[in-house]
């Protein structure tokens, strides 16, 4: 399953120049998919190349990954408003073709990654301390600032993602916010090499990024998945041990979290990473994370409440984290790894017009991996 | 009311001879409160001495607070199992009267105190990273370790607190638990002077040390709880804002959240101490906790449950940490706070032997500071 | 001495008008302090007014503070190329008159402060994790960038300080420099409140604002300076502990390590803090400090160099942090114990046309305190 | 070279009766390695078998490496007086035969390793924050405690380490001092996966184990030391970057460092562990490491002094960071890593009786990897 969606980089996919030639113009026009209400058609039509502000940078976006988010944004059903008509995707992979004139850190024909904060002040407290994510004026891609479907956006120039030259664009697409978004959350589980990871939905899109990264920082990783499908999948990305949440009824409860333990040196993971969109797997991951151990957040359940127990959280002195999506320098270091080969992330590519199949398949979650849309057509 | 509590050091609370003289004989009987069935009579007895294991010492303890871990411990309602027949007590102040052989951190006549964790296994991965309150073998005075509701009670030489010369010693008794726990919660808060905190019940026991030390480590202090008295005693204790609970309705959670943020340069506290023992108080500090701010449970209300609405964890980036009591050297630094005057305990001191009373004035929740009792009457 | 210098605000000195009228017009031409070789004549002249960048704002400087990091650009005896010709100052206090398209975060009208780093590139390693005064691309206010020594001073809108409405712009101005790089330098040194920091060189213009911040940030605070109107300084801003090193011959230096571990429960302090500029008070640091303790380098004698006992390094684990100048965060905080009141400048204002003469004082070590110049004159 | 040393584990190295049988007596006499002065005969002769104290246990020990420390014992000159007459050796691994009254971690037929911290008083300000090397109290075996060159040595039970059933005692004896020690560097240099670290002195006997540990905790690893056969070693033991130090004359200090940072994007490593033991190489470490980042001192040479450049210090904000041993964490973790085959110790076993040969080709600088001894003849 794995190994159809896993594919090399292929040269047609490389930006041809990567140094733009002086006779590039910008078209006036170009397609993109856009949707005027929530629910509403996602129109594949011809739209406006907007233009850069002086902090900006336009990008010809030639891959965008799509993300559980993107369908959030279209269905209207996050307590947080989104701009509309609304141009959704946050993880476009392209080349800078235009700036403004107070960008300094890029140059036209550079590679560039549109993330989901697409800009921020720079200038609060968050902002300040590299919490870019919760400044309050946090500008987002393919939600508040028309996003990445699209065959040219415009990014701030101070957030968008530097990709080295000879990336392959359609690859490093999903590191540009699933990449980021699980390596974020690592750190917010704050490990250090040699202890135990957990990861909650170990094989879906997040999870097998997350298990890679994880490997990757010298952690040991137990994974919590569904099925033989799954478990090979964890092997294949380097899982050291698995558990298979099918083999336990609903009351095997605690049955299952002192599996978890033994698995773990007797005592429970250090950390626990949770990407699944499980309510009770997130209230669960509070009774078999070790004491003194860190529960990080990171999937979204609609509507989901993590519940728990007071006694249990103050004798064991667990923590329970938010971790919400990277800043630059978690952008920057999410990208060496994958740069260096020590990550990498299986796609299906079609076509930017067919993103409206795409969201239906994402909706019947009938995904595995992840699917990236092809700018071009 | 606070000012009836507060006393001054007298000699005669201070330990006539510091070192001991020569001739001092450990005697066979002593008194002290025994319960040999939970919610069963507290009965005030003789009871033989204990004496002193290889790695412990032995305490003539002059004044012990009183805590509602006693009442927890007594009544038998935590998911922990105690010992029976139990003595009680884990605040006790005295001297060391006698030691075991391998004992070399204190000499006779040093001034020892009792704290909740009496020992613990020191060879773990929580003892070696200073978290012993986690070992799974922790000894637990006046719960699973006979407490220091007696004369004489032995604690193991390395969790034993050291208590400098000319202390006062009824009124350092209630640092050696509350003191140390409130402390430890200030430290897992983690932050940094001049930041904001907020202490959810800042009125009552614990509260008006958390508050004291809050101040000492150059915080901000908001402190919630009920009415004009608690008002005035968070004032005397250095409280910088007040905000009364009782001003709004059960609807208007909204409306306290947001004078909570208008009070604390508009984002809301850095930090939350939740010793309140309110549920609905705990799930509120998720709520009005700044972006990446760290809200810290110790209060350990009857099968409460810590309920955080996971999109809001996520997008704030907010963290739940539970804290429970202090290592040594938690221990070690609350006290120098004491020592140096920055942290006063008002106390009210009756005899141990009507104990019984205490504990029905604590179940009807008539008690406003903390009761210590004179172990020698 | 001290008092003479401390001045109470005074409407005069703040801004008549926060909010600009709309009539107001930036005129063509300024007074402004310049030289054109290093050593050269410093020319208080007509300037002409620069223009903001895209990114950056105009200030309308109205005081601004002397530092000898001045003094060194002038003569041009630090390893650091400056431009030429220069106008110097960078701790300039005043009111953002024009900004730059690109500028979001100051609106004409608000107060605003002149840093030592004008501007960095907001993209690099550094950068992007709060280190922005190592960026490779730094831009320092009278160093590479015209500075504070004239009317009206230009910086980049993400590093200019705000400063609240109705501040002192005089008192405020050395916080911009002297009091943000000492804060630094005591975040540098990792302290927990209740420990022991050491000042060498506490009653100088850097060490007196130390001391204070020291005593904001919890910390029991050990001065080190040489005479009694220098102990009698260290008192008045709060300082627990002086030790005179006027008291010591050359060849006891070890007597006065001693001392100094006396008076610091035996051990040492916990964190050390040099503003002086003498290369052995230096290297004497790394001996008296505690145990695991740090250094922290703050003073640049020219061409010191510091000098550690592998032996004694190792084997104490200590540590000799070096620390530069305080980044936004830094500043936002630093001013914030500032305008609560908690630490206090003592200046003395004079023309700006007379800043030859402050020059002169300054090489002759006949400065106490903080010269501030009026930039009206 | 190196092949030649490395070993696999044989049965006859192993405890063949891990539980140690009833019959099991301890002999009153044994054979060990002791000198009566600094620089005096080594006599491998009869001795006493030492009795454990309350707290102590006493270990058979099997297999003892021999250390460059071990030769300044014998020599007598540092800085710090050890006890004669003297048996030495701080890396013994062997089985626990008796324990005294207070000892509860360690049961009969355990196998426990002696390092160079014997034991502490747990109960200063240094044991109880987890600084136990930094004890004013602390016992060092081979130095002031008889150490692991005899059949029958002592430990504190609470600083022994604890060796898992199975462990190759030969093997995992180096680890003991040389691989905690690098491990505790590693973690005192605070390195992010990813980052890039420097071993000056890659391929000596704790460089080759630093690389190990650096690439287990995800670090990108540059090495410097000279010739090709220590490249070849380097390489082979998993490290990035070989810098041979050779190819430079004493002039070309600049062109190295640049070639280091060329090799690390352009900016230095973000840390570097100083094993080597060239005061100029510790010196010149200040200069290439990446702004901001931190040089650790571990190799101690006799009488140097590391001499930093304040401005370079300050500007760049490094920092210098001593680190002497681990504590019974970083032991714990640093035998994990082993356990998990990430680690591996070359090593060339002789008797015990060969001692003093083994001492002179350490003086001569003869030895490549780690000289174990075999305790049993």
């Amino acid at each position: 399953m794995f190994s159809t969606f896993t594919r090399t980089a292929t040269k047609s996919r490389l930006p041809s120049l990567l140094r733009l030639q002086s006779t590039f113009k910008i078209p006036e026009k170009q397609m993109g998919v856009i949707f005027y209400k929530h629910g509403g058609p996602l129109e594949y039509k011809e739209l406006p190349v907007p233009k850069p502000k002086a902090n900006e940078i336009l990008i010809n976006v030639k891959y965008s990954g799509v993300c559980h988010t993107d369908l959030h944004a279209w269905k209207g059903d996050w307590p947080l408003p989104a701009k509309l008509p609304l141009v959704g995707g946050h993880e476009g992979a392209g080349v800078v073709v235009a700036k403004g004139s107070a960008v300094t850190n890029f140059e036209l024909g550079d590679l560039a990654g549109i993330k989901w904060l697409n800009g921020s002040c720079m200038s609060c407290e968050y902002c300040e301390n590299g919490d870019e994510p919760n400044c309050a004026k946090a500008d987002l891609s393919g939600y508040t600032h028309d996003g990445s479907f699209q065959q040219y956006a415009t990014a701030d120039a101070l957030q968008a993602a530097h990709i080295s030259e000879g990336t392959d664009l359609a690859q490093v697409a999903p590191i540009l916010c699933a990449g980021v978004t699980v390596y974020k959350a690592l750190k917010t589980a704050d490990l250090k090499a040699g202890q135990w990871v957990a990861i909650s939905g170990a094989a879906g899109g997040l999870g097998s990024l997350a298990v890679q990264y994880a490997k990757a920082m010298g952690l040991r990783v137990l994974g919590i998945d569904g099925g033989d499908a799954k478990k090979e999948l964890f092997r294949s990305v380097g899982g050291d041990v698995f558990i298979d949440f099918k083999n336990y009824s609903k009351n095997e409860t605690e049955k299952m979290n002192e599996d978890i333990r033994k698995a773990t040196n007797g005592m429970g993971p250090h950390g626990v990473i949770n990407v699944s969109v499980s309510e009770s797997a997130i209230t669960q991951s509070t009774q078999y994370v070790r004491p003194t151990g860190k529960v990080v957040l990171v999937g979204m359940p609609s509507g989901a409440v993590c519940k728990s127990d007071v006694f249990n959280h103050v004798v064991k002195s667990i923590q329970i984290r938010g971790s919400y999506v990277g800043n630059r320098a978690d952008t920057r270091e999410a990208l060496q790894f994958f740069s260096a080969g020590q990550v990498k992330s299986p796609i299906k590519i079609v076509g930017l017009s067919e993103i409206a199949k795409v969201y239906e398949l994402m909706e019947q979650g009938k995904i595995l991996g992840r699917y990236v849309v092809d700018n071009s057509y």
